[in-house]
């Protein structure tokens, strides 16, 4: 892509109404664009780097069988009245009347919706476990919405809904999602600590909230750091090795706010492993039982003929609150970098170009042309805006591979920057095998 | 994926509450489940088909250069308040009150909304012509919702806009769309024909309706029956050649109901010729010049300083409406056959498995390793059901490709079958050849 052609509409000073990072940099360089209060309309730029987080989230549902499907935004009150939920959900929900003056809500989470599917699908013990997920914008009505996409009104979740047999059952398909979130937080660059949590609205016994650290979080947690310290590639999809890899994570102390035990906390972590401070919330995995199966009459038949109400568990990831936590967590000194897994595009030519000078741009559409043979992802700043301009542009816009084509670039060496390393010189060659090699890493 | 995993709840009989094939197909197989009046669930094996017919959709936007952004479903009145359109639209918008009382609704269509992001974000003359388009939810609230997806409350679609400096400029972004569209349902094995059609709401005076025979269409049409041969391959992306190929299509009389004129008609198709019958609508294209951004003040400078308002025109795709358009379209006597660019997936193996003899599943197990290697994208029956039931049930999922697996399969050979065809008898490399070779072709 021409930077000229894209529909990138950067503003030159960072908004006012913006108080956190990640904020700041959506709106300066053209991610979002807010469209009401907590409502925001996604721009090219951000929504290239959503889809690849929600393309990662949906590669690591599918790993672990998790199947999709789309459930509609829109429902109607009835099987939350069914569930009992329709009146304690508050003012957050979105409630509607339609045309016909039936009663109608915007969907804010679909534990009910997805029950409903399951009861008129599945009757039999033999078609157990079931795994589904879908990836769907939500609404939840704040009241005041802010922080940008990291606390919205409109967001896009992934939700998943595992049915199982028995409790044994549904505990390991509880950690298979642990698992996964993981490994789905691993590969967007983010270290992700399951806390235990509160279980709220959802309801059930156990719950882990998945945790980024940042200054800005709304979470606050207590953790043990060695938690910090456990390699997730030490344990694989079978259920032993996941059972395993619970304990591990068990060992160590590490709760939200509402499961905060001072006397607890002092007792586990010596002094030096203490971990007091904020994070982001960008997964939540609850276990819930026949809390939603029962009043539902989900239930299938076993063997003898008896009927069971399947034993329920909800898995949620804040894929468009994802792009913000990334930026809360790599955004420093002015300078982003996004990881290479979700950045709009790979590698960026940032030529200096002169009104009466335009060799450096008929080198840069060269390397141009090379790069996309090869498959790699490139933005081109074909603009005349000045190169120290431009450097700073693209230290916000944050694509972390640059080629820099300056006054001094002769021949077909060129200087090759990774964001917050020294810059080297390279041959195209040597950069089409550099970026070739770490997206085969990815 | 095996048969026995996928959540695929498959009825007995066609459901009574559906008249029309596409409606009874997608119920009596399990893609879609009804949530409530209008509003659809999808059910894996029927999103895993819209996604496919989404990715051509998107494919062929970029290919003209169109950009993707998103725009939320949730929108404020505001803005159509200074469109002047609040009013006009009727029953059919879902108004909503949020928690503030701010009047809110769910987009039914996106002209407000774009044109304020261009607004906000283009200034000058330079960054035209811009192509901006989203794939999103979309809500109207039809009196009586009916026939399944095909008129529903709750549907995905597509819908571009272009801004221009004059007319004549987006006559050829208008021109574009129009090529785009073509190559788009042609990808679906579809041959779509644009029929000169009113705006409606949407406004302006230049608008096709872009619309595949059926039967069980809801638009009338009249056409001189020759504008099915034009070869829109003759045409490329140039200027003077979509001009060409638009006066190709002009050269036909063919135009909905409303535009019908019979005296018109009869004078310029001869008898022989003449085309009257009912079509499904897959697309919509309009041009309406500054409708919207006069009142909504988009404007752009000019090189002198004067404004000028934008030439918009608007693009739609039904995207979950072609799920049942296609089936509409290829299923014929109780047998479907998904085009292969849209396929859920690309070949069934079909084996006959019984209670005490697994030798045909642990043959098909072997095949289907075979094709997983080769990246196709293989569904093997492992059920116990009898390979009468299968087949029939097979000839309704509609993958093209069939593998057969039955009581006289021997050795290294299988019967091959594409729905509709006669069986060939294929080793596994030539049956790998063949489908290698034909997704080459999508």
């Amino acid at each position: 892509m021409y930077l000229s052609k894209l529909f990138l509409p950067i503003l030159k000073e960072n908004p006012a109404e913006a108080k956190i990072k990640s904020h700041q940099l959506m709106l300066r360089v053209g991610m979002i664009k807010q469209s009401s209060s907590g409502i925001y309309s996604w721009l090219p730029l951000g929504l290239r780097i959503m889809k690849k987080i929600e393309n990662i989230v949906r590669e690591e549902q599918n790993n672990i069988g998790a199947q999709e499907l789309l459930m509609p935004t829109i429902q109607s009150a009835d099987i939350w009245k069914e569930s009992g939920r329709y009146d304690d959900y508050g003012e957050e929900m979105l409630r509607i009347k339609d045309r016909q003056n039936r009663e109608m809500l915007y969907g804010p989470t679909n534990e009910e919706l997805i029950t409903e599917i399951f009861r008129a699908s599945i009757k039999s013990y033999k078609s157990l476990p079931q795994s589904l997920y879908h990836i769907q914008w939500k609404f939840r009505d704040e009241l005041r919405p802010r922080f940008g996409v990291m606390r919205c009104r409109e967001f896009l979740m992934k939700d998943a809904y595992t049915f199982d047999l028995s409790d044994e059952d549904a505990v390991k398909s509880y950690n298979k999602m642990y698992f996964a979130y993981l490994k789905t937080f691993k590969r967007m660059g983010l270290t992700a600590i399951p806390m235990a949590a509160d279980t709220g609205p959802i309801g059930g016994n156990l719950s882990h909230e998945f945790v980024i650290l940042a200054e800005t979080g709304e979470s606050k947690i207590y953790a043990d750091k060695r938690i910090f310290e456990i390699d997730t590639r030490n344990f694989n999809l079978d259920d032993s090795s996941l059972e395993k890899m619970r304990n591990e994570f068990e060992t160590y102390y590490a709760v939200t706010d509402d499961k905060f035990n001072k006397e607890d906390f002092d007792k586990k972590v010596l002094q030096e492993n203490r971990l007091i401070t904020k994070g982001i919330e960008v997964g939540h995995i609850f276990y819930f039982g026949d809390k939603y199966s029962k009043p539902l009459n989900a239930s299938v038949d076993l063997q003898g003929g008896k009927k069971i109400s399947v034993k329920m568990g909800s898995y949620g990831i804040g894929v468009s609150r994802l792009v913000a936590a990334i930026i809360e967590a790599k955004f420093n000194n002015n300078i982003m970098k996004w990881p290479l897994s979700v950045s709009p595009y790979e590698v960026a030519i940032i030529p200096m170009i002169s009104k009466n000078d335009n060799s450096n741009l008929i080198k840069s559409q060269k390397i141009y042309k090379e790069l996309i043979k090869h498959n790699i992802d490139v933005l081109l700043d074909d603009t005349d805006e000045n190169i120290s301009a431009k450097i700073k542009k693209f230290n916000l816009i944050g694509i972390p591979y640059q080629i820099i084509i300056g006054q001094k670039s002769e021949g077909n060496i060129f200087e090759f920057k990774e964001i917050d390393k020294e810059s080297q010189n390279l041959s195209i060659d040597k950069v089409v095998q550099k970026l070739t090699k770490e997206k085969s890493l990815i």
